[in-house]
């Protein structure tokens, strides 16, 4: 059991908690909570780390997914594992698990694509909130730019509520590049901007498409929106003049599924 | 000028900050940043509060603003403003405005009513992004559970981007003789449910309607959602069970707003 948060180990979490960088170079993330611990591909997972008293309580599924993956349990005291928790609460169970890596060019085969391109987007929690709702509204992959935040910040983990597993992402590092790439695919580009004719609701989604979504502060870049085959708007009430990144995709994202599942039923 | 922190104003306007039960007794709330000043409606204007280097910089604005109101500026050194703020890099201006009060008959009345019944929700970011969404997507109204977060939570009010000042709002003492209220006037109540029949866009929202809305984590309470007229179903692809309260909720409301816009077209 380790005992003392100077622990080697101990520190490589703290280190893998808050640092990209490291994250990326050992090409893994961090997942904590039960729910997260659960839901883990065995294939996926590379350590696990349980406090002493969530290890007592739930000794049987911790060295079943353990087992199945093959790796061993380490058992930290309540005091160490709080430690390295990101979590004022910790649940007491905290993986590594291995980073996935898609290719551009996956995300873009097939029919019926349903995309989401993220420019700049910020928000650790933002970014968590749109994975999960992606995979609800049928999203077939997130593209984004190389200075969004980091999918694999803990916060985010967290707030895909295992959507992360699931979800095909890419992060492009020249957004520009992909988008064009994107339109060389035959898929549609849409971008929510001031400029639009059409309410979003007037457009037919039924082809693949994808959405252009931008900072929380400052919307779309120039030259991102520009590159968009179409400008819709997401007619507004009262003295309202934008909606928060995660609020504007999920309404574009349910409008697509909602159309979608229109036409399947009439088919 | 204000040169301490232990300053009897200073202390207040912390105590503001951080107690919801002062902010009820007084019957005010606190804004902050220039945004918010410059929505913040003259007539329910009371104190403001502004930096140094903030009033060098905005004095002729924060004059014009004053001055209408008719009330005193306080001027704080940079250190002292710092103290009193409730963000990591305050921007230099902070008011105390008065809380409105809206009976509940009030948001009932009139044809086309859009109300959003909060059950227990917890995250003020969450709470501040509803009201700000809501106002877009043209609610007409938002009630909740005394046991909500408390909408004039300084994290709500920056969320609601100034939402706050214009969305007529209830607290109920007891959510379900609301809901029961709310019935009586004719207006219909939809909870989603997993075992809602219909799938959200199945409804038809043309007349007087009504959202159940739950807690982040647990959703709605049984004894709440029984209160529906109708439960629907948000229907979700891949291996997500629910969304974040917001999201759910946004997609409900643009729903209605697409039908009834759609409505208006063709009439």
């Amino acid at each position: 059991m380790i005992t003392s948060t100077a622990n080697g180990k101990v520190k490589r979490l703290i280190n893998l908690k808050k640092k990209r960088k490291l994250r990326d170079e050992e090409h893994v993330f961090l997942v904590e909570g039960i729910r997260m611990f659960r839901e883990v591909p065995v294939d996926e997972l590379q350590e696990v780390y349980v406090s002493e008293s969530f290890y007592k309580k739930e000794k049987v599924l911790v060295n079943a997914i353990a087992g199945q993956a093959g790796v061993h349990i380490e058992v930290l005291t309540d005091t160490v594992f709080a430690h390295a928790s990101d979590t004022k609460t910790p649940q007491g169970v905290l993986c590594v698990v291995r980073q996935k890596s898609y290719k551009l060019e996956d995300l873009l085969k097939g029919e019926k694509r349903h995309l989401l391109v993220l420019d700049n987007l910020q928000d650790p929690g933002n970014m968590g909130t749109i994975v999960r709702t992606a995979e609800g509204a049928g999203v077939t992959g997130v593209i984004m730019s190389r200075d969004c935040v980091d999918i694999y910040n803990p916060k985010t983990i967290r707030s895909t509520m295992g959507s992360i597993y699931r979800m095909p992402f890419y992060y492009a590092e020249d957004i520009l590049k992909a988008i064009h790439k994107i339109k060389d695919a035959g898929i549609k580009v849409y971008a929510a901007h001031l400029d639009g004719e059409k309410s979003y609701d007037e457009e037919d989604y039924a082809f693949s498409c994808a959405f252009l979504i931008g900072n929380e502060g400052n919307g779309l870049r120039e030259e991102t929106s520009k590159m968009a085959d179409h400008y819709i708007i997401i007619p507004m009430s009262g003295e309202v003049e934008s909606l928060n990144a995660a609020i504007a995709a999920s309404v574009l994202m349910f409008e697509v599924k909602r159309q979608r599942r229109n036409t399947e039923k009439n088919s």
